[in-house]
């Protein structure tokens, strides 16, 4: 039995090294488009920063590694062009062909520029593979940019914001929606903007920019440009197979990751998965989401079986050393899915008043009929993350807020205070209830 | 309507101040038997430590800030010495005679040193009230003492044994039973040793210390003493009206904080709760649950209708930096509960690797007939807290290995592996099992 993957980052080799642990007999072959595989794609704004100093750093094994540790074959520069299923093949664009007896597309994401003129010159980055972020740090290093424009306010955009202004440059970002990080969310993008101009960096939502000078963006001077916006699933070569997508435009995938191919499974940012909130598929593509249906479609291409719940679309994005924390459902995002959201935000400290320690602010959203949160989120220096990981394993558990108030979580002066702000907003949610 | 609260620490006051809220022509009055009310008694550590420097910084409110902001009547040094239900009044030391339509016991509990023979002298202390505190300190100032033994390894304990390191004394800890932090747990035990150990303090487990000697405890040189043993509920003016108490020793309520008197409410440290996962009844005296269920009973005895869901027995204590934080059952307390527990421990980074960070280390407790978790505990310089409450949230969700394996957890690189620690251990488990 031969399995072959395309792509070999998170997903992708997530799902071989879980088919081959289900399995040690079968055949794997990971085909990889570009140089090299395993790497932490969401390292590369600290590589352009220069926290991360070296690229290889990012690099977590090598196809050497693959082959004698793992048994699994890993080719880079492999671009698949076509696959044909009904002869249970793909051909490479060397001319190639590999049988395959399952198929895993994990062929990822990119950052659609053809919408953008001028986006081939020299001084423009997308950051979405290691040469990308290769290139972009020679460039700052050899060249020396005083002035970057970041088109997009997602996460790559903003932590490219950062890592560039931590570079010395100066920054606008440019967003052509209304709000921040994808999330319809006026308080949410309030808060990042704060955040963005009190370290020097602008932020411009509502601006289209459609075309590149060769010195400036929608009329900001700049002298280097990265695109962190028009990101779409690779799904062309896919959908030329017969391969269904979804109304998100990604894979349509069941919860085992199987396609509606028999035997052709997706993972990864091409893939949709279901939103443990709205009931509805959706597209979040994130790195946690990757290694998790990557290993679900690994193990059941090795005749294991096991399913992939869902998303809550947890996240979380440091911008200057604040954590931005998101989870579920905004409250503009609830009304557009047919709930009655209510919120509660509150800003409270992360530790007891006679101790020094930041504040957080926490946004909790509950649906007006059921009382069951819808959302939430966690802005802060402290505790973003583990704050917004208690409301998403909530939002999981379909909890009310009544029954999130009564959660008994961890207080001791030095670590919160014994109202932890979670439980102050569900407070204050109820009452607005 | 007369509301009378025996207790004006933190379920007492919690207690007061909803009652307030709930009915704003509530006759109300805290009868405190100590000399100052409302104060952070979990930050008494600190304040011998010194980190806290002024026993006011522990002071949340003032009788008077009661009396003027919230029309609640506080009583100091008002020493209730019976309660006579049928006619309901309290009587105080003085004489006095309080009368009551609601009561509400919030009596706290105490340090038991009758067991211990030499516990008067003045080089004993234990670490209760503000006055304990203060009197700690200024016994340190003055005396200089050298060698401190702590008995009982306890949260107070292990806190104390750390605030008396960092003030330069040799700390012995003496534990009579083969656990810390009241967790029958040898892996939390080991832990919480070898952090002690490493900054210089010494635990020694199995050992009963019944009497102090001027110059040693059990055959331990020292000249100041701290007793955090014996911990007890102050039971014994509510069993004398009629007040039943559970099978734990501490006064039985029900899910309004009722007691079996009609009218007779209960909180805080002298009170049961339930137990989420073994949905017995449970007597775990800590100050989040003083504060919750002092709110309940206030807002019962003030005519609302409100309910306190239990406890699943979360709590963290920080020891030189490092947090240890529990919640649900060890292994071993699932076992005497009659569950069949399987563990998984593991530990690992808490961010990529690339990114420098501290390590953690995550065990989770699950049954083996049902899958369910029972508990867990996480331990490290780092974001410990955040990952005992999304554990605690999973107990109160009921849910199973499987599904907590599913969390969404919040990742980017300066805040959280890929793998957070919590899935790696799940995933672990669900090896095991």
């Amino acid at each position: 039995m031969a399995l072959v993957v395309i792509g070999g980052v998170a997903a992708g080799l997530s799902a071989a090294a879980r088919a081959r642990r289900i399995d040690p007999r079968l055949d794997i072959v990971v085909l990889e488009k570009g140089p090299v595989v395993s790497y932490g794609a969401c390292g590369l704004p600290y590589l352009v920063e220069g926290r991360v100093r070296e690229a290889r750093e990012l690099i977590v094994h090598t196809p050497e590694y693959f082959r004698k540790e793992r048994n699994i074959e890993v080719r880079t520069g492999a671009r698949v062009v076509s696959i044909a299923h009904p002869r249970r093949e793909v051909e490479l664009q060397s001319g190639d062909r590999v049988h395959y007896d399952h198929l895993i597309i994990a062929a990822g994401a990119r950052c659609d520029t053809d919408g953008i003129a001028g986006a081939l010159q020299p001084h423009v980055f997308t950051l979405h593979t290691l040469e990308d972020a290769e290139r972009m740090r020679r460039f700052i290093r050899e060249k020396r940019p005083r002035r970057a424009v970041v088109i997009g306010a997602g996460y790559i955009g903003v932590e490219a914001a950062d890592a560039l202004r931590r570079n010395g440059l100066r920054v606008t970002v440019l967003e052509r929606s209304a709000n921040v990080l994808l999330r319809d969310d006026p308080h949410l993008t309030a808060a990042v903007r704060k955040q963005l101009e009190k370290h020097g960096v602008e932020l411009r939502c509502g601006v289209k920019a459609s075309a590149i000078e060769p010195e400036s963006v929608a009329d900001v001077a700049c002298d280097l440009v990265v695109v962190s916006a028009g990101f779409k699933p690779n799904v062309e070569m896919a959908t030329a197979a017969g391969v269904e997508l979804g109304r998100t435009g990604a894979i349509r995938a069941d919860d085992r990751m199987e396609t509606n191919l028999h035997g052709v499974y997706a993972a990864g940012d091409c893939a949709e998965t279901m939103h443990l909130v709205t009931g509805r598929p959706t597209w979040i593509p994130l790195g946690t989401t990757a290694n998790k249906t990557g290993r679900v479609a690994g193990a059941n291409a090795a005749g294991s079986r096991e399913r992939f719940a869902g998303v809550v679309g947890t996240s979380i994005v440091g911008i200057f050393g604040m954590g931005f924390a998101t989870t579920g459902l905004s409250v503009e995002q609830a009304r557009a899915e047919g709930f009655s959201p209510v919120a509660a935000r509150i800003e409270a400290p992360v530790r007891p008043r006679y101790f020094p320690g930041a504040r957080t602010t926490v946004e909790l959203v509950a649906d007006r009929a059921t009382r069951r949160l819808m959302g939430g989120s966690a802005i802060g220096e402290e505790g973003a993350a583990g704050r917004i990981n208690v409301i998403a394993a909530a939002l999981q558990s379909r909890l009310r807020v009544d029954e999130f108030e009564q959660l008994d979580l961890a207080y001791s002066p030095p670590f919160a205070p014994v109202w932890d702000p979670l439980l102050i907003a569900a407070q204050q949610l109820i009452k607005e209830l």
